[in-house]
């Protein structure tokens, strides 16, 4: 016996197995064995005791030795020599030890939005017990067709039914074939940039915009040309050369107005003489209280516009469920986008939501939350005029999930994002509206989200604003 | 009235309004006033008789050509002078009328996968009614965690279902917060390429190996060395320079060897020294037949190996969720790359799934389908023997969802692509090993998917295939 030999077995002697832990004895050894092969302290071509021997030593049956000497066989760690018993095996390279482990992290519990986090509908409204039951119904016994290969359109249903819903709440004719449903908004815009646009394509967006629709196109390496925004909407530059333009006509993000419809005229007109694509983001239509709202873009012309729409502020964010309407034109290039990607949707939703909407629940949820929302932002408006009259100044929006203040004279000279500071050390989410430019130089303001949020829960935190803001800035 | 209005109001005449519609009179009255307006025919300044007038000559009441006028004044087609009648809009753009519609596309029905198309578990064996029962008790009565916003990670009690799995199936022991969930192993692919990696960084990977992996981290703009694979696996080049390499060591894909041990720790070893990353995709070492599996690279390293799973194989591709276990330097860029694109993976079924692995039903029905696969296979390899001896050979695999077959000296001659389209016109799927090659140059082979298909299906397939085969090639 070698002193490699006695070293090994000097330290196989004094092994802890553990006879209480949950690990059973065979699983224990063969880890310990590993180690000591991978840190060298068992050197490559030492010799092992014999099982027999290693049984008796670690006072184990000889069945636990045998079952972890047969398994680092089968790894590779040892090898046999006909006759002449088991070896730690020669050609394994040296491995340092690994570093010490860093310290275990705890998961992130999820937490509640607060107030005035924007853009999240209200959950607990969510009505959960019709959607158990359309989810029950859709996977208990599902229909052949949910087994087969999926279309990476979406599940077909569901598509019809967004066609549908689309047709009677925003005038917008098309047959579901070509609805084509993805994860949401940012993977439609992912999808967009790379089967109508080339890296290096220049690409129109608005400025202030929606952020992580212009990383998408960054991503993409689409080169961004920012339209200004007047209190009209997107300004189209006089002679722009662009591939093509990303618009919220409906509702401005962040800021609400309506594009016109002469600036809507001249954005189609303009992209059907350079031939350029226009793509529609409409985010919130559904939720309008005043007015009637204009038909989308897409209305004007089918196959120059692509108009795209998410369930994560209609119905909720955890569906992760997004659509885009295409032109007949695009069918081909964006099933070839999606084949190289594979669909992200999940299709657990789909059949669920399919019959949701064509039940008509769909339709009442969504007039239920308008009277709602409409209803949580005049509650907002109110308790900011009484609270803070001097700060924070509201015009009465005629749609969306958010409300949209100017500084009032009070906070005239303080700049928005260190407003938004203040509230957020007091445990309140404002966003400033400088922040939606590009380089954070925009005008003066802050967006408050109420959709999310209960009346008292709104004016609760007005007061709790009112109390840090004025103790600042009285 | 001048010739404008003469002929606006003949063509408004002229109105083919259908009471039997669907469309209320109201809203056939605005769609056609708007095209009108839109192709020109009625141009801009051109006065609108009055609305009793529109209301007599088009036989419908004064209230329906109220609405429809409003409609378009609010939309802005229409503007009134104070006094003076209502006109169409001086300012708008003239549009040219849109293109001829393109004939309606239909919707593509979702198709049964066909024998033997690879890859795709068998749905019909799909714990249906347990799953619908998950789905609802989870969403019934959603925990309030489920309605908060999500971490973006996914839902803890998922995470740490899969650390759990991972710990009694694979040997890998890392805690839940280690654990990302993502909408499967391609969006995995592209949060690692923006993460670890800067454009242009040069990353190995197998070659052959998994398309949607290689263009993923083409689409981040990484650089891709391709190694070479013997009868062993991958092979590390020499001196190899690269920030990474992605590796299938437990069962190379789609040749399905196991990287033995020798070549593991140089893979480690080599990543230690060179600071680099390996990411390690194992997608399907849980279908393992016969012999002790190899614990994954992860286990050896816990801070230089990503593992990467997905459940699109083990349950189900609806599902759409595959994980990455990440060591904990990467936590913080992970979170980083994910909060630039957003969650793709749905919530949905995240509750179900976590009370499916925590209640063992996910473990049991692994265990059921590796069973019945292993027997597929069986039946598979007797089938082929009995009707291909000369033309198709397959080794016993212990492991996967697929069998390589190499050909025989029957169809020594015939490329792999010939045999596979042979095959694809007698509506059987073969996929031609030599294009998992990057030209398309590698050996000759065909890759059978078998996991998906009753034992019958497989055999009638078999036959089928003999049929055509030899009937060009005796």
């Amino acid at each position: 016996m070698n002193s490699e030999q006695t070293n090994l077995q000097a330290a196989l002697f004094g092994l802890g197995l553990d006879r209480a832990a949950p690990a059973p004895l065979h699983q224990q050894l063969t880890e310990a064995l590993r180690q000591m092969i991978l840190s060298g302290r068992a050197a490559p071509g030492t010799r092992l005791p014999a099982s027999r021997q290693l049984a008796r030593d670690l006072s184990v049956s000889r069945q636990t030795t045998l079952t972890a000497l047969d398994q680092l066989l089968a790894e590779g760690y040892l090898e046999t020599r006909p006759g002449a018993g088991t070896y730690v095996a020669r050609d394994l390279p040296h491995l340092a030890p690994p570093p010490a482990p860093a310290p275990i992290a705890t998961p992130t519990a999820p937490i509640p939005a607060r107030p005035f986090h924007p853009g999240a509908p209200d959950m607990a409204q969510f009505p959960h017990a019709v959607w158990a039951r359309h989810l029950d119904r859709a996977w208990r016994r599902p229909a052949p067709e949910l087994l087969a290969l999926p279309d990476p359109f979406g599940w077909p249903p569901l598509r019809a039914a967004i066609a549908a819903h689309l047709a009677a709440w925003r005038g917008l004719d098309r047959p579901g074939a070509q609805v084509m449903i993805t994860s949401g908004a940012t993977e439609t815009f992912e999808l967009l940039a790379r089967a109508l646009f080339r890296p290096g394509d220049s690409v129109l967006v608005e400025s202030p915009g929606y952020g992580p629709m212009r990383s998408a196109l960054t991503r993409a390496g689409l080169a961004i040309t920012r339209m200004a925004v007047d209190d009209d909407g997107a300004i189209l530059p006089d002679g722009a050369r662009a591939r093509g333009v990303i618009v919220t006509p409906s509702r401005h993000y962040p800021m609400g107005m309506t594009l016109p419809l002469a600036r809507r005229l001249a954005l189609i007109d303009w992209a059907r003489r350079t031939n350029a694509w226009v793509i529609e983001d409409d985010y919130d239509s559904e939720f309008r209280y005043t007015g009637a709202p204009l038909p989308p873009l897409a209305a004007l012309d089918a196959e120059r516009v692509i108009y795209v729409g998410s369930f994560s502020k209609l119905l909720s964010p955890a569906l992760r469920l997004g659509y885009a309407v295409l032109p007949q034109a695009l069918l081909a290039p964006l099933r070839a986008a999606l084949a190289e990607t594979g669909p992200r949707a999940s299709l657990i939703p789909q059949p669920a939501l399919a019959s949701f909407m064509e039940s008509g629940e769909f339709a009442t949820h969504l007039r239920r939350m308008r009277r709602l929302y409409g209803q949580r932002q005049a509650v907002l408006r109110a308790a900011l005029a009484r609270a803070l009259p001097d700060h924070l100044i509201a015009a009465p929006d005629p749609a969306g999930m958010h409300l949209l203040c100017r500084p009032g004279p009070a906070l005239e000279q303080v700049p928005d994002t260190e407003i938004a500071a203040i509230a957020r050390d007091a445990g309140i989410t404002l966003r400033a509206l400088s922040a939606y430019w590009p380089d954070g130089d925009g005008p003066q303001g802050l967006v408050l989200g109420y959709a999310g949020f209960e009346p008292e829960a709104l004016e609760a935190a007005v007061l709790r604003l009112a109390d840090v803001l004025k103790a600042r800035y009285p």
